[in-house]
Parts: structure tokens; C-alpha cells; sequence
């Protein structure tokens, strides 16, 4: 199958790197010179659980891929939320009538941005559970197991998604198909939702955090919000195993030291952050519903102020 | 007169420095010993509009003074508001059936505290531009003028705060009786109510916060809450005025640069903060008067999670 992966960070990287490996014909398309001029000169390296590979895989600056001519059967989309609208613009000329688009970055709204470039029935929203990280340039870091839930957003359901699925498990990324992506979608949004932005704006670890005498007050005004929203949407959220699935954040012994990944983009990289993708987007959606949603406006607004404060681009 | 300086902190060493000088019999209680042994030993010094002085006043810690035998005729509060309580309990045994007790603390809501030991008809509520700061334990800089506005809250009104006026006008303390005490302590506490919390959460300084392009957003938002409540207690509260001083705050030629007093308490000294007795006294009386104030009630929170991450005392 002839795929695009568009955004070729480190679940990109991820991902190209097993359907690549699984022998699909895979391009990478991406926005950082570095890394894209590494791969060139000496293919996509990675510590693959333990074991050190290099594959050869086409790789393009989203820049100069216009005129590439590759007709693509598959786009998976692995771009930061606010890049996704350049990236579909730089590959418009790839995607044909019968391209399939699998989406899965983290965030709610992007089948917003997606449908300005394919009709629904083309477009798979998507949840993985899959990890990845970058050592620098040209190289990554692929340990664990993971999956992927995804659903077809247009009437044809399952059987528009049924060949996409096989290529995906034949890569071994474990697909399967759910008729309920967006409640899994919004569940995942609940735990960035609440632990980036406020790890971000408290300068804090999780666990220093949740060990407030507020974390839970502030917790569950949040997923308040997201779960009015998903609901109008009829995405079913369960709130308490949602919070319970917070909590689990906070744990000292796993993971709780951490801070999430909001956190090492502006606190630690000065980049500019996804809020706007994911209380932002709740924000926007719960003006349209006519939904209140004071705490994920009051923390949209702080995480921007932040970004100017500290001058992140 | 007989004067009690409850807590003497920068203001309060003003006022005992310039009531003393007037000749009223005054003592300072306090809670910090090295301020407290300095005074006692080298009596207040202060730098006063460029003149070294140093004035023997008496002063005993809060913990002591219980057994001083002193009939107080009014008693100034100039605590943080976390300690008001706790002070009021310490000197109850000089305040009589006809002491007047001044409050010029920030923030609102003071009264419901302090009229669990006199009766309302006692006390003065009032707001005060006079600026005081400490250079060390014992060691005030008072520069600049200022001014006192004033109300009683009993229904004798002005006949029963004319006596204290003239004490407080005779030290040069320009105090005048308002009418509208609680509108000047609203439109004092919208700008606390914003600065404060604000740039604590967002270590930032005013300038940098005003210059965002949230700030706007945020700021109204906080302030109609404000306004909300003030209504509610028919104190009026012009709006487009309260958002026009706010605005002065942003001036990097003026106060801009400069960090609001929460930030001083909890990012450069690990102390407690008073946002209970601002955004959070707004939270206390919108659950009252069933008034929605989700902008005050998430600072409030976060400010909390702040004090709690950095373990402020």
C-alpha cells in the first residue's frame, strides 16, 4: 500500500517505520531539516525494543513535496494539532478520490480541518495507545506494545476501514475497529486536558499537583466540561472512571514524577503549545452548544498568556 | 488617644510612626520577635521622606500582650488577613465597650470576622492610599502622601467615626468620611482581585501579563464577577472605570515592571497568600447569593495548588 506519513516525529517515525517494514511503500513527510537531512544520508535509525535498525524510507520537507508524484492510497496524519492544516495543504496533491486519511493526534476537532480536504467517508479518526520518543535528529526510541482504535467518520462504517486495518495489523500496529471512537477520543482528551495544562501553569510535576488539596475540585470542574460537550456530541463518557484514570497520574511509584508533554514543549522547549486542540477545542464546541465552560476557557487563556509571556514560537 | 497598631507591618509602622508623633498613646503588637527586639531596643526607625528617624514606641508580641493593661479608644487592624482573626483574639482584653476598631486591610469581607468581637456601630471600615514599605526588621521607608476614606457600619453613621477622623487628621493621615466605603474596597479588591492572582500564577509582571492578548479577556471576566457581588451588597462599581486602572498597571514606564505584593509573598518569600480574602471572599459570597463565579474560584484554586507545590508557610 502506498502511504503517507505525514509528520514524522516520533510516533511517526514509529509508525513508518513498521508498515515500512512490513513492505508498504512509505514516504515521511516533515518539517524539521535535521531530522529529515539524517534520514537521508543514513535512513530512519531506531532502538527498536533494544534491537538497532536503519531503514530506508523516502523523506521529504513538507516544503518541497509538492510535485512529488505519489498517489496515495493512505495518509496517517502524526502532525502537532496546529501544523495539521499546512501539512494537508503541502500533500493536497497526493490525496486522490480513493486516499484514506487516518487521523490520530492527540486533541478533539481535527476531522474540522480534515474535511476541508476529504469527504468523511475517506476520513478514519483514530486513538493509539502506541509510545514513542525521539533521541535527536534522524533517530528514535520504539520500546512497549500498543493499539489502535479507529472508526470511519462517513456512512459506509466498518467495511470503508476494513483494508486500512489489515495493512495496519499486518504491521503488527494492532487495529481494530470501534463504533465509538469519539468517547475514547474524549477520554484521552480529559487526561490532557487536565494534566497538561495544569502541570504547565503550576510549573509542577503530577503528583505535586494531585496531592493538592484542589486537585480534585479543579479535576473534576474540568472534566465537567468535557463530558457536557462529548455527551451533545454522543460520545459517552463515564466521569468517574475518567477520574479515576487521572488519579492514576499521580502515582509517585510510576508515573507521577513526570510532566506531561504540554509541560516539556513550553516549559522546557519554548514551543508553542496544542491547548487550543484540547480545552481550547472544548471551548469553541461548548460556544456552539451553548455549553458553559468557564474552566477550560480561564486555563486556554492562561496557557496563552504563558506562550507570550515566555516568548514560545 | 488611645491607639492599638494591630499588626506592625510597613503600614501599620507608618501609622503607629505618625499617630505617635501626634501625641497619642500608642503600641504596636506584632508577630515577628526580630522586629519586635529591634523596636523595643532602637525603638521604629524609618526613613521618612528622606529623614532618618527613630520613634520609642511601645510594642509587644501578640502572643504577650494579653495581659497588658491598656483601655484602647481605637484599635487600627493592618494584619494579613489570614492572621485577623487570631490577632483580634489576642488584644480583646483591651478593646471596651467604646472602642473603635479601624479595619484598612486589603481584600473584603473583613467585617464578618471582626464583628464577632464588637459590634458593628464599632466599626470603621476604610480604605487607604497611604504606600509604606520595610527595609529590615524595625526599619520602615515611608515616602509620598496619601489618604484615608472611611466608613462606620452601624446606623450612627458619620457622628460615630468624627472623633477618630480628627485623631487620624491631627497626625496628617488625611482621612475623610465616605458614604461608599464598600464601592472604593470593590474597585481595590478588582484590581488585587486581578494583578495579584494573575501574575503570581503566571510569574510574570504586569506588563508582560497586560501585553498578552488574553489579558483583556481574563481581566473582564474576573471583574464582572466582582461586580456581580458588589451589586448584590448595592455597592456600585463602575466597570469600564475599574478596567481603565487596571490598565495603568500594564505601564512599563510607571508600575509595569513591578511584581503585585502576592507575588512578593509567595514566589520570592514562600508565604501564605491572602487570595482567600479576595477572589475567594467573591467565591463565598457568590455560594450566597447564588451568583456563578468560576474565574475567581479557579484563581483561588490555583493559587492554593501554588502555595501547596512550593510549601509556603
Amino acid at each position: 500500500m502506498k502511504i503517507i506519513i505525514a509528520g514524522a516525529g516520533a510516533m511517526g517515525s514509529r509508525f513508518g517505520l513498521m508498515l515500512h517494514q512490513a513492505k508498504n511503500d512509505v514516504i515521511l513527510v516533515d518539517g524539521w531539516q535535521e531530522h529529515i537531512d539524517n534520514i537521508k544520508r543514513d535512513g530512519l535509525k531506531a532502538n527498536f525494543n533494544g534491537e538497532e535498525v536503519a531503514e530506508n524510507i523516502a523523506i521529504y520537507h513538507q516544503d518541497e513535496v509538492s510535485n512529488v508524484d505519489f498517489s496515495a492510497d493512505l495518509v496517517i496524519l502524526f502532525t502537532k494539532a496546529m501544523q495539521l492544516d499546512g501539512m494537508l495543504k503541502s500533500i493536497k496533491n497526493m490525496i486522490g478520490e480513493n486516499t484514506k486519511v487516518l487521523c490520530l493526534l492527540n486533541g478533539i476537532g481535527h476531522e474540522d480541518v480534515i474535511k476541508k480536504y476529504v469527504p468523511l467517508s475517506s476520513i478514519l479518526l483514530g486513538n493509539t495507545m502506541w509510545t514513542a520518543g525521539l533521541e535527536g535528529p534522524g533517530r528514535a526510541k520504539l520500546f512497549g506494545n500498543g493499539s489502535i482504535d479507529l472508526q470511519n467518520l462517513g456512512t459506509d462504517g466498518k467495511s470503508a476501514a476494513e483494508e486500512i486495518i489489515t495493512v495496519l495489523n499486518e504491521a503488527k500496529l494492532n487495529a481494530k475497529y470501534s463504533d465509538n471512537i469519539l468517547s475514547s477520543i474524549y477520554k484521552k482528551a480529559c487526561v490532557n486536558g487536565t494534566m497538561n495544562g495544569l502541570c504547565t501553569i503550576l510549573d509542577s510535576n503530577m503528583a505535586d499537583f494531585g496531592e493538592t488539596n484542589v486537585a480534585d475540585n479543579i479535576v473534576e470542574s474540568i472534566v465537567s466540561e468535557f463530558a457536557a460537550v462529548a455527551k451533545r456530541e454522543n460520545a459517552t463518557l463515564n466521569v468517574d472512571e475518567v477520574l479515576a484514570q487521572i488519579k492514576t497520574c499521580y502515582n509517585r511509584e510510576t508515573i507521577g514524577l513526570h510532566h506531561p508533554s504540554m509541560y516539556q514543549d513550553l516549559m522546557i522547549n519554548n514551543r508553542l503549545t496544542e491547548i487550543d486542540f484540547i480545552n481550547g477545542a472544548i471551548v469553541r464546541k461548548g460556544k456552539e452548544y451553548g455549553i458553559s465552560t468557564p474552566y477550560c476557557s480561564f486555563l486556554t487563556e492562561l496557557v496563552h498568556a504563558k506562550e507570550q509571556i515566555l516568548g514560545a514560537k
